[in-house]
């Protein structure tokens, strides 16, 4: 067996060197003669720009440049679309609108300049609620659209009244989810200059290298090849990476000014100036028969786009998909709304639309379940998504899942039996704390591995062979710009070539991003790189080992192998757009499952919630290094956790009161489950490399509605509004209305 | 369906008389002209007695009388064999022998008379070492024994050699369990005098009244007649009470008097001064297959009996049935031994030697899954005893066990999965704590129901019906001596009778035990009385609803029908002694049995030891009250968690180091499992009454070594001597040795 071969617990590859560290972060960098840029970010939530006004910053000793609107080629950008300006021009649509860019030789100058840049704005009336930004007269975010509504989706499948006429009991819920900031521990920074070929080159942070040069070229107006963009040790993505920061700001001015320019946002500007989690309101009515058979759902979703669009289309398009849970319905009637208001601009984030859903659909299940004296797990059992049913959109499920997998798997770790009469929960259990109250939650989640709807989702990796004059390999190097955020896809990939080119792990070498040198690989996200990078890559090492076969077969002498190879998801399954009549699509490329059990403890003088086991049974399909996916899952429901009980991003009236890591709480190490037992159920995806499959997002999505459903099974009280503070659960526990001075909540429209 | 019917979780009949203080314990009572009287206790463990000077005591201003052996018309006594003097005449033989009673009119003039009783000792060698006293020139306890050895049992099964040789593996231990203290809630109290029908009456706390009448009735020479017990609220008993305490000391002084006469010991009076559970030594030799199947067992075990037989012989045999545990060998040879020492005396508690032998047979498990790469439930099931197999003692099991049933329930709680090769532990988990390390143990343990090796158990019930004109029953009154200890057994009863009658249990009066009033029942111990007392209870209802009909039938206008039944255990299953050349037997007329999993976290820097979950699983039969049923777990647990991680009562040379509760350790609060998950298997016990059987002491059984085992899994330290201390756990980590100030620990003989 070759050493570090698939299924074995390689350390991570670049460990090491970020231990003692030798990896560089983007701030770590420096060049000769560089410049320090720092932002000038909107003063109001929503204003009109008169005049700015640089003259002041201008005269700071040491400061070179104020740049504007007025110096950007072609002033927008965007992900999906190009609706957000470089620099503001006319207006500000929220506080992270960048309205100028201070450049000086030192970042003091810089930053002393910076107070001294006179905007004038004309304030104007905000629009920070989604519900409220729908109405035909509220105040538009974008004055050249007809309204603030950004896309409406849905799915019509069956027919509803039919459903309800036909269900024994019906139940309704209003759920609400918040705004999540990422929490990477790296905050933005970049450091763009011109490379010795005439580049203008950005060494930054990213997720989707190869993305961000097609921004940064339209907006600098340059061909793709005259913009170059390297990304070396990243702290920490989560989607929040996905979209451009810094990358077009400093490129812009090393372009100017032809000096190396420097850029990096402390906490507070990482945190207000870079998008969050959409907040969903969600409201549902789910309808089944006393055997616990789902009959109709019918769903309504609002999301917050906040300023801009961002990728909160595909996330909506997501969102659509996955609002009724991984269960087979027959009659469904789901609509999806993405909004523009004046909050933060919402975007990708850990799971990209699938995160939310669960909150709603899994306690609908609970609810469901309740109502009809069953069993949560048994009547899960009784609803999954099979392999090749048909899903909500119209779809027929692949002929390999394993949500059923991984719900007997967490079940029977939690203590369920499966009895004749079906599946039956553990005993009560007695706590030796009296103000504590034990609650058990199951909730189970699932989410596409790829890009969706369409999107022709394709990597493609290099393969260089070192031969011997016999034609044995030496080493190899995998260049792929599948970007290591942390998650482990360089250890990963080395892997899978080990494995394909019979080598050990050691003697295979992944070369770092860098567009010049790495093809496209697609975004570090959808949890796609061990299925479209893995499959890239060991497409690549096939055809090399051809290669190399065929030179010795002619006795060529080659010491020297290059194969390239690209993966293309629609080879697997060819996903559509959502349908404009009924909805009906093929949306997702592959799937993964999973499903959590939470056993929490309530205080109930307090309301304080502590997790103190969680289960977690994940699929994996054959995991590639099991210890890099304990990892995925550790970290999944960290921020789980977070998302149930703590985080929350707050805006009031635009203005941003968690701007702290000391005001937005992230779970710290007593806030984790007493105890994480992580299951991989290792059903093997047939399209996956070696039956391996992505794993990065799932582990998030079931956490919090496992710990919602458990608070209710201690209390008998349903938290409905994320995150579950103390002081909700307080109310909840007593009834106590929320202050009056907090934002009230209102249906969906 | 009968309000109060078995199955139902009624409120026990006692506890609101209780909670409001109107249930008097024995302290409690008062007469006029009451005497106070103090013991005189020995001053050395082992000494000589050369004069018993009383004149300065009697001297005291109040002081009636100074009681020594002389005043004793037999002084002897003991509930297996007469060999404990009621007052020391020659020598003492341990700390807790009583010298002299001083009666006086106030409890002040007797304590300051107590301390001038003049006693000349004559010190002697002591023998503390149940080892040492086995050798010949050992220094006798009983000078006219021939040894110190009180009793040795064995069986001899198959040929060791043999199973030995057939064996792919072969693990050995040593176990080393201590002293335990009972430690229950209420020290030991009485008051005696003279009825009005001229009986010695003493009122005490008591396990088994009638007994004590026995031995009370031969050391004052007086026919049974001319004695009687009145039991009034009991604090607790576990065993402790089953040997007389105050009881022949105030009736002794009542008698004499001819006044009443009432004796409270202090606490440390109470851990001085009585008997405390065996202390074991276990040296475990087991064979087995590489397919876990167990060949041969060799075990011996010396129990330390200290200066007293008490019942120690019993103990042993018990002991000796069930060293092998719950499992089928083919070959065995084992050897118990009980020898004087000048220790405390032991005696019965919880379990009755049958506390002790999992601490060695469920480590042996464990050694031999570690040697065989064996799941340890796996290995448990391939050897568990079945229903009519064959046990070590050569009898076959009965028709009907549960020891399969309670394994697979607790597995099952725990997360075991059953698979097609065989049953899989759940997988790791993650703590959120660095320091500490978490392991998951099994144990398996059963015990008799009733007395064993021939004594004729039985229990005898008086039911007394009050009918109505119509020949309807009004109410029911119980009379039967089994003493509410604190166990629930009056509710039961009630509850068992209202059962059968068709009442509502508020109806039934179970009246107080008295032995003037209510038939003996045997004691409150060997979880016996829901199944002899309650058969006897139900027997007596049949009897008299069957009277009651034939009034009827006679129209004989009776208002009052009584019936009486006696239940012999005899009728169920005829128990023997052991065979004298191969030990084989009936042993036991009814099992019970049960299996905990502990999962434990081991602070690997202090070595502190805290169990987090315990997942008892236990066979009541048919439970009659399943709150009565969980509170029985909950104090078994409690007490075994004790016995694993805290309680050791200490005695160095004779010289008792933890004499009071702050010296010696019970669990508290925090030192209880954080989460008790307790699971009833209720297969039915055919011959319980409506299948129940008692379980007041199999959940003591499991604990200790779960948690053994559970240390084992998180640390890979095995701990083979109780308790388990945080010195212990830490010195085991580090491969410290103890002290060398601690005494010595040979191996068995």
């Amino acid at each position: 067996m070759t050493a570090g071969a698939v299924g074995e617990s390689v350390r991570r590859v670049d460990i090491e060197a970020k231990v003692q560290g030798r990896r560089r972060y983007p701030q770590d960098f420096s060049l000769p003669g560089m410049l320090h840029a720092v932002v000038v970010w909107a003063g109001y939530p929503h204003a009109r720009i008169r005049r700015i006004d640089p003259s002041e910053a201008l005269a700071v000793p040491g400061v070179l440049a104020v740049l504007t609107h007025e110096d950007v080629p072609v002033n927008e950008y965007g992900i999906n679309i190009y609706d957000q300006p470089v620099l503001a021009s006319d207006k500000v649509r929220w506080l992270g609108d960048r309205v100028a860019v201070v450049v000086a030789e030192t970042l003091r100058a810089a930053e002393r300049a910076r107070d001294l840049v006179r905007v004038d704005y004309e304030e104007l009336p905000i629009v920070d609620d989604p519900l409220e930004a729908m109405r035909p007269e509220a105040t538009l975010v974008h004055e050249d659209r007809r309204s603030n509504l950004l896309k409406h989706i849905y799915v019509r499948r069956g027919n509803v009244e039919e459903g309800f006429a036909a269900a024994d009991v019906i139940v309704e819920g209003t759920y609400h989810t918040p705004f999540v900031e990422h929490a990477y521990l790296q905050p933005e920074a970049g450091l763009a200059y011109i490379d010795d070929e005439g580049r203008v080159t950005v060494i930054c942070a990213a997720q989707w290298p190869h993305d961000d040069l097609r921004q940064i070229a339209h907006a600098l107006a340059l061909p793709l090849e005259q913009v170059r963009e390297v990304v070396p040790a990243v702290g920490g993505a989560f989607g929040g990476r996905e979209d451009i920061s810094v990358q077009i700001l400093v490129a812009l001015a090393a372009w100017r000014l032809r000096r190396p320019v420097k850029m990096v946002w402390s906490r507070e500007e990482s945190i207000r100036g870079h998008g969050k989690r959409h907040p969903f309101h969600m409201r549902h009515r789910w309808g089944a028969t006393k055997e616990g058979r789902l009959t109709a759902v019918e769903i309504e979703a609002v999301l917050d786009a906040g300023a801009y669009a961002s990728t909160s289309v595909p996330v909506l398009e997501n969102a659509v998909s996955f609002l009724a849970g991984p269960y087979a319905v027959p009659h469904a009637r789901i609509d999806g709304y993405a909004v523009y208001t004046n909050n933060a601009v919402t975007m990708a984030m850990r799971g990209f639309g699938a995160t939310q859903p669960p909150v709603g659909y899994e306690l609908q299940m609970d609810r469901l379940a309740e109502a009809l004296g069953m069993d949560p797990v048994e009547i899960r059992m009784r609803n999954l998504l099979e392999p090749g049913s048909i899903a909500v959109t119209g779809n027929r499920m692949p002929a390999v899942t394993s949500a059923r997998e991984t719900l007997r798997a967490a079940a029977l770790a939690a203590g369920w039996r499966e009895e004749p009469q079906g599946w039956r929960r553990p005993g009560a259990s007695i706590l030796r704390a009296s103000h504590l109250r034990r609650g058990i939650g199951v909730a189970c989640a699932y989410k596409n591995v790829g890009y969706s709807f369409g999107f022709d989702d394709r990597s493609t990796a290099i393969v260089e062979l070192a031969l011997a004059s016999d034609g044995s390999i030496q080493s190899a190097l995998v260049r792929c710009a599948a970007v290591e955020v942390g998650q482990g896809v360089t250890t990963v990939l080395a892997q899978l070539a080990a494995q394909t080119l019979g080598l050990e792990v050691s003697r295979v070498r992944v070369a770092l991003t860098d567009t010049a040198a790495t093809p496209s690989a697609g975004s570090s996200s959808a949890s796609r790189h061990v299925f479209m990078s893995g499959n890239a890559v060991v497409k690549a090492c096939r055809q090399a080992l051809e290669k190399r076969d065929a030179a010795l077969r002619e006795e060529s002498g080659a010491t020297r192998i290059v194969a390239e190879a690209t993966f293309r998801g629609h080879d697997v399954r060819r996903t559509t757009a959502y349908d404009i009549v009924d909805g009906h699509c093929e949306p997702h490329i592959s799937y993964s499952f999973g499903t959590q059990i939470a056993i929490v403890e309530v205080d109930i003088e307090t309301g304080a919630v502590q997790v103190d086991r969680l289960i977690a049974a994940t699929n994996a399909g054959t995991p590639v290094n099991p210890r890099l996916c304990l990892g995925q899952v550790a970290g999944g429901v960290h921020m789980g956790v977070g998302y149930a009980l703590m985080e929350e991003f707050i805006q009031q009236k635009g203005q941003v009161r968690t701007a702290r890591l000391s005001e937005y709480h992230i779970p710290t190490v007593a806030d984790m489950p007493r105890e994480l037992e992580s299951i991989f159920t290792e059903v093997p995806d047939p399209d996956g490399p070696y039956g391996a499959t992505g794993l990065g997002e799932t582990p998030t999505l079931p956490t919090a509605p496992a710990i919602l459903n458990a608070i209710h099974d201690a209390t008998g009280a349903w938290i409905t509004e994320l995150p579950a503070t103390p002081e909700r659960v307080w109310r909840a526990l007593r009834g106590v209305p929320a202050q009056p001075a907090a934002p009230a909540r209102r249906p969906c429209p």
